[in-house]
């Protein structure tokens, strides 16, 4: 099931087990039941998009919330970035199936219909829509101060296949092949509860820069998550193009999601944005605690063949990543390891 | 847009006009930019759903939540109706332009991932997926207790038109067409803000009967939300079907949003189930606000040409609803006339 996971640090003391057993009693009740004349659900290993099949057309369909990244945005009474962050969740998680963009329903529960606010999320939400060549199909506003605090921020996200184009989905990769990473903007919109925390517990003042960065590290933390669909789009018909890996929720257990029968060795992982190292000396967090919680300063990756190398760096440098650097490779094995810290992570769930 | 609706009661002193000035804000930075080699936004009248065109195919795109009808379920502690109205709130829009459902992916933002709440809610799902003849594509499962209180349940449901069905919107309604309605379960889910006010100012005792009501009156108001898209399926491409209304939030002014062009003569709606004239003495409302808020025992309409009509009620009777009344029929002017009560609705915003 698209989006299913957890994150390590949940409030309230659950852990990702709680939310697994959850889970697991609700789909338990609801089984697949594919049906002549109707669409078809396909199975997609990742779990990044559910498929569906119409007639000829392959559709992914994605949906996902900007999370507590708007307590955030609350806070600071900037809505812009999050506006923009509703689209990227979502696109991106089509990106990592190689599926483009067709349009978006977005879902806004709130406390008030405040015009300014929404107007300023709608300016956000724009600039999403416009880099994701993407655009607005629908949407439910609701008024339901008894249900929400604040606002809440989500969509869903409906992607195709151009030209006949099959769904990526890691089966091609293979010992070898390239790890190629494209830099985050910043902690995107992931691991939110566990930022707010480290704010909270450090009484850290959000109008004023941390310790060597530069403006207001509220709005730092704010940055819209780059939005990664058109680079995926770009590179995904090329010869050795094997797979993709969305590195939200969960960091680099991504990886495991794509190539759970191999070994992803990430032994170039690039310098770490000192964003980072700042939040961990906050807790202090462990690095692994780090790495499975945040993207490191690495959003998303593109895996392939060696010989393929040359063509998807070109392709990714003329749709505005010429930032995509070499960060590891595929051996025979399991699991994904960084050895820099020697750190190893088997499971993703 | 799909589902950009408001209720005439909304919490915390806001009306209708203040959601659309918020709505309007978000949307004007908003402008859809249909691009060759992508999907391509169509444009609906009536809204009930947003159209995509894929390649050959015509996709409807529904979002919507069970709205604060979750809030009754937890008091009553009774999980699988509003895990069936997942499912209903969005096929039946779905419904109203015709599309069969193809898939639905669900969101639940909730305080905790409890597993028994969640198995009750994942068998109504999965029945509301039967009486759908549709499935879950994926969904998201967010454990956000600082941004929910409770559970907020929603999903987005994809249709398509099969054997090349146009959409129907209502563009093929005239002069003589007879309204077909469809009875409701009851209030389904909608309204559920001023149900609440109306128990709680009357301090209502969810666990016994009403007068005149069979079981706890808790129980009554929960009934989910009747499906209706496998009878709109069926006499969809019948000769002479020109219109359908699903009568969710706003009551029989959604008929203004399917032929704004026509009157809409509602001279034989039926009498009302006891349960409205019950919610009516509690108030106590007036007939307007009770027509407007509430579908008043017609959830969804069929509007067909005269000579079609036995057809479409020998269909209709196949499919599970031999119980469909004529309730009114089609003339020249525009609103729509309650006869029976003198009451007029011009607008649907």
């Amino acid at each position: 099931m698209a989006n299913r996971r957890a994150s390590r640090y949940l409030p309230g003391g659950f852990d990702r087990s709680a939310v697994a057993t959850a889970l697991a009693a609700l789909l338990g009740e609801v089984r697949p039941r594919p049906r002549p004349g109707h669409g078809r659900a396909l199975d997609l290993p990742g779990g990044y998009a559910g498929l569906l099949r119409l007639g000829r057309e392959t559709l992914a369909v994605t949906t996902d919330t900007v999370g507590t990244k708007v307590l955030l945005a609350e806070s600071l009474d900037r809505w812009e970035e999050v506006g923009e962050d509703i689209v990227a969740v979502n696109v991106n998680d089509l990106a990592a199936v190689g599926a483009r963009p067709a349009g978006l329903v977005d879902t806004i529960l709130c406390t008030a219909p405040d015009p300014e606010r929404f107007r300023r999320i709608g300016r956000g939400l724009a600039r999403g829509l416009r880099r994701a060549d993407s655009w607005l199909l629908g949407g439910e506003t609701a008024v339901v101060p008894d249900l929400v605090r604040g606002i809440d921020l989500g969509a869903t996200a409906i992607g195709f296949f151009p030209g006949g184009r099959r769904p990526v989905t890691g089966a091609r990769i293979r010992a070898g092949d390239v790890v190629i990473g494209v830099p985050s903007t910043g902690v995107h919109a992931n691991g939110f509860t566990l930022v707010r925390r480290l704010l909270r517990e450090n009484s850290v003042d959000l109008a004023r820069p941390r310790p060597g960065g530069r403006g207001p590290v509220g709005v730092e933390l704010l940055r819209p998550t780059r939005i990664y669909s058109g680079l995926a789009d770009a590179v995904a018909d090329l010869p050795g193009l094997h797979g993709f890996a969305h590195v939200s929720g969960g960091g680099l257990r991504n990886f495991v999601r794509i190539a759970p029968r191999w070994s992803v060795e990430l032994d170039r992982w690039p310098a770490v944005p000192s964003l980072f190292a700042w939040l961990q000396s906050l807790g202090p967090l462990s690095e692994r605690e780090m790495f499975e919680s945040f993207n490191m300063g690495i959003g998303f990756a593109v895996l392939a063949a060696p010989a393929a190398v040359p063509s998807v760096r070109r392709a990714l440098a003329r749709v505005g990543a010429p930032d995509a650097v070499e960060v590891g490779h595929v051996e025979r094995g399991s699991g994904v390891h960084l050895a820099r810290s020697g750190l190893d992570f088997e499971g993703y769930a």
